[in-house]
């Protein structure tokens, strides 16, 4: 059983984003992120710390701008437009889940899918399911697809069932798995909450891949032996024992899956390490469309 | 067994849509189509032609323009342009195949995602995955999601697994069969070229569509027993026994599939009659969203 290691592909691909920003800061131009956070929850300052730490790391231009949540539609709005109208801004996010009086629909159609690194615009949607590359992919399911190629994990003429049907990993993942190509050309079952007997739709699957948000949901009866388990649930539960009162774990009960799959993700350090990686993918390939620029690397 | 009468349900829907425009005219409103043909393919033709009857006998007020197969990329996109800002025009369609010189992504692009009736513009292939039902549907897939629901098929927890992945019928079928609601909630399964052991794969459906064009392909094999067809193929083969020389068979092989199956559409008149009344529902909605009208019946 192989444990599939999330934490050295975001490395990989990290380390690889920061030879290209050299390489775009010699030929004169740095690529720029601007992340906006509405409201002061907790959780989503530490993301976004998180990603203007990567970027500084990267030598990513980073603009944080802090909103106080108050804030109107409008004003959340104008902001973004300022951003699109920014040059040194590639990519634009906006940290999810805003407060509840903000329509985060109309705001994602706000920003220019130039520049929608998130791949959230309907515009991207898309193109993603058009297959035209020049589209921004949802970081998570890039992610996820990223660990399968890294390992080597055949997706062509694979049975990939995903569980979950959601905007943000469901649906474009099974798209991505399902587009021609070596990374996809997968045969994709989408499940969900209405799926009948749904370990017996699970057991079908040569690469299963949780994403529903349920503490490990996903057991052992689930899986297929020498199945490929991607977990991409980050769930916390209560842990009386764990210094801060809980602990982490996916949709998958990791123990049981184990015994029976060829490689899983683990959670933490499996998807999770992926999604702000891929982010500042998507990033560098905001600078280069946006700014017409090619790599020689 | 029984036969799924695409003629039958394609007439109930025409006859819905008459009463619909019935309504409108009174309220001083008349739903309008524009069918745009470039070239002389017969085939594209005869299909224009009885969408132009069509809109005739449902009281559809219907423009159809007939361009030169020489005529520019820029030459169509100025003709859409025009029927854009036509406020007697609710609907547009560019008959597809255009000539091989036109890039039809690009004329899809000009239509206003408003009138875009066969619901392959970016905006409305978004608003699918999104589940917003203020988008249009291609009107292969919702013909064939008409004709289960109105045979009482029940898609919610069924595995529906569908044989190809264009962008017309495949992909389209499958986000909208796995989208929440009565007519969705189906487990889904998009398989393909690519996918190994495909007749396996089929055997686990609930309901088949088959959506590959290659004549007879999927055969008795490749059903379970009790399962619901749906033949979404059109293709003409040789036989020198039919008056024009060929006859139209499906992507099913019929008499094999009808042996195993509990319900099946036939080539021709199942889905095929359903398309078109698609159409006609597509511009009777888009009358209604663009002048912000209501109907009462």
């Amino acid at each position: 059983m192989q444990l599939i290691d999330g934490k050295a592909v975001s490395s990989r691909v990290l380390k690889e984003c920061k030879a290209q920003v050299e390489e775009l800061v010699q030929q004169g131009c740095r690529p720029g992120l601007a992340v906006v956070l509405v409201g002061d929850d907790a959780a989503s300052r530490a993301y976004v710390r998180s990603k203007e730490r990567t970027c500084k790391d990267l030598g990513i231009y980073s603009v944080k701008l802090e909103l106080p949540s108050e804030t109107s539609q409008e004003e959340l709005q104008e902001v973004i437009v300022g951003l699109n109208e920014n040059p040194d801004v590639d990519g634009i996010l906006v940290q999810s889940p805003p407060p509840s009086h903000i329509d985060e629909g109309a705001v994602v159609m706000t920003i220019d899918p130039d520049k929608d690194v998130d791949g959230f615009h309907p515009v991207n949607v898309a193109k993603l399911v058009l297959e035209d590359v020049g589209g921004f992919i949802p970081c998570t399911p890039l992610g996820c697809q990223r660990l399968l190629g890294d390992y080597g994990i055949k997706t062509q003429g694979a049975h990939v069932v995903i569980v979950g049907r959601s905007m943000i990993v469901g649906k474009p993942m099974a798209m991505l798995l399902m587009s021609k190509g070596l990374l996809g050309d997968a045969t994709v079952t989408i499940a969900h909450s209405r799926t009948v007997d749904l370990p017996e739709v699970c057991r079908s699957a040569d690469i299963l891949i949780a994403a529903v948000g349920r503490p490990e949901f996903i057991g052992g009866d689930h899986i297929k032996e020498g199945a490929v388990v991607i977990d991409v649930g980050i769930n916390r539960v209560e842990d009386p024992r764990a210094k801060r009162g809980y602990r982490l774990v996916g949709d998958v009960n990791f123990d049981e899956a184990s015994q029976r799959c060829s490689a899983i993700t683990p959670v933490p350090g499996g998807v999770g390490p992926m999604t702000i990686a891929m982010l500042m993918s998507n990033t560098v390939k905001a600078c280069l469309q946006r700014r017409g620029l090619e790599l020689n690397g």
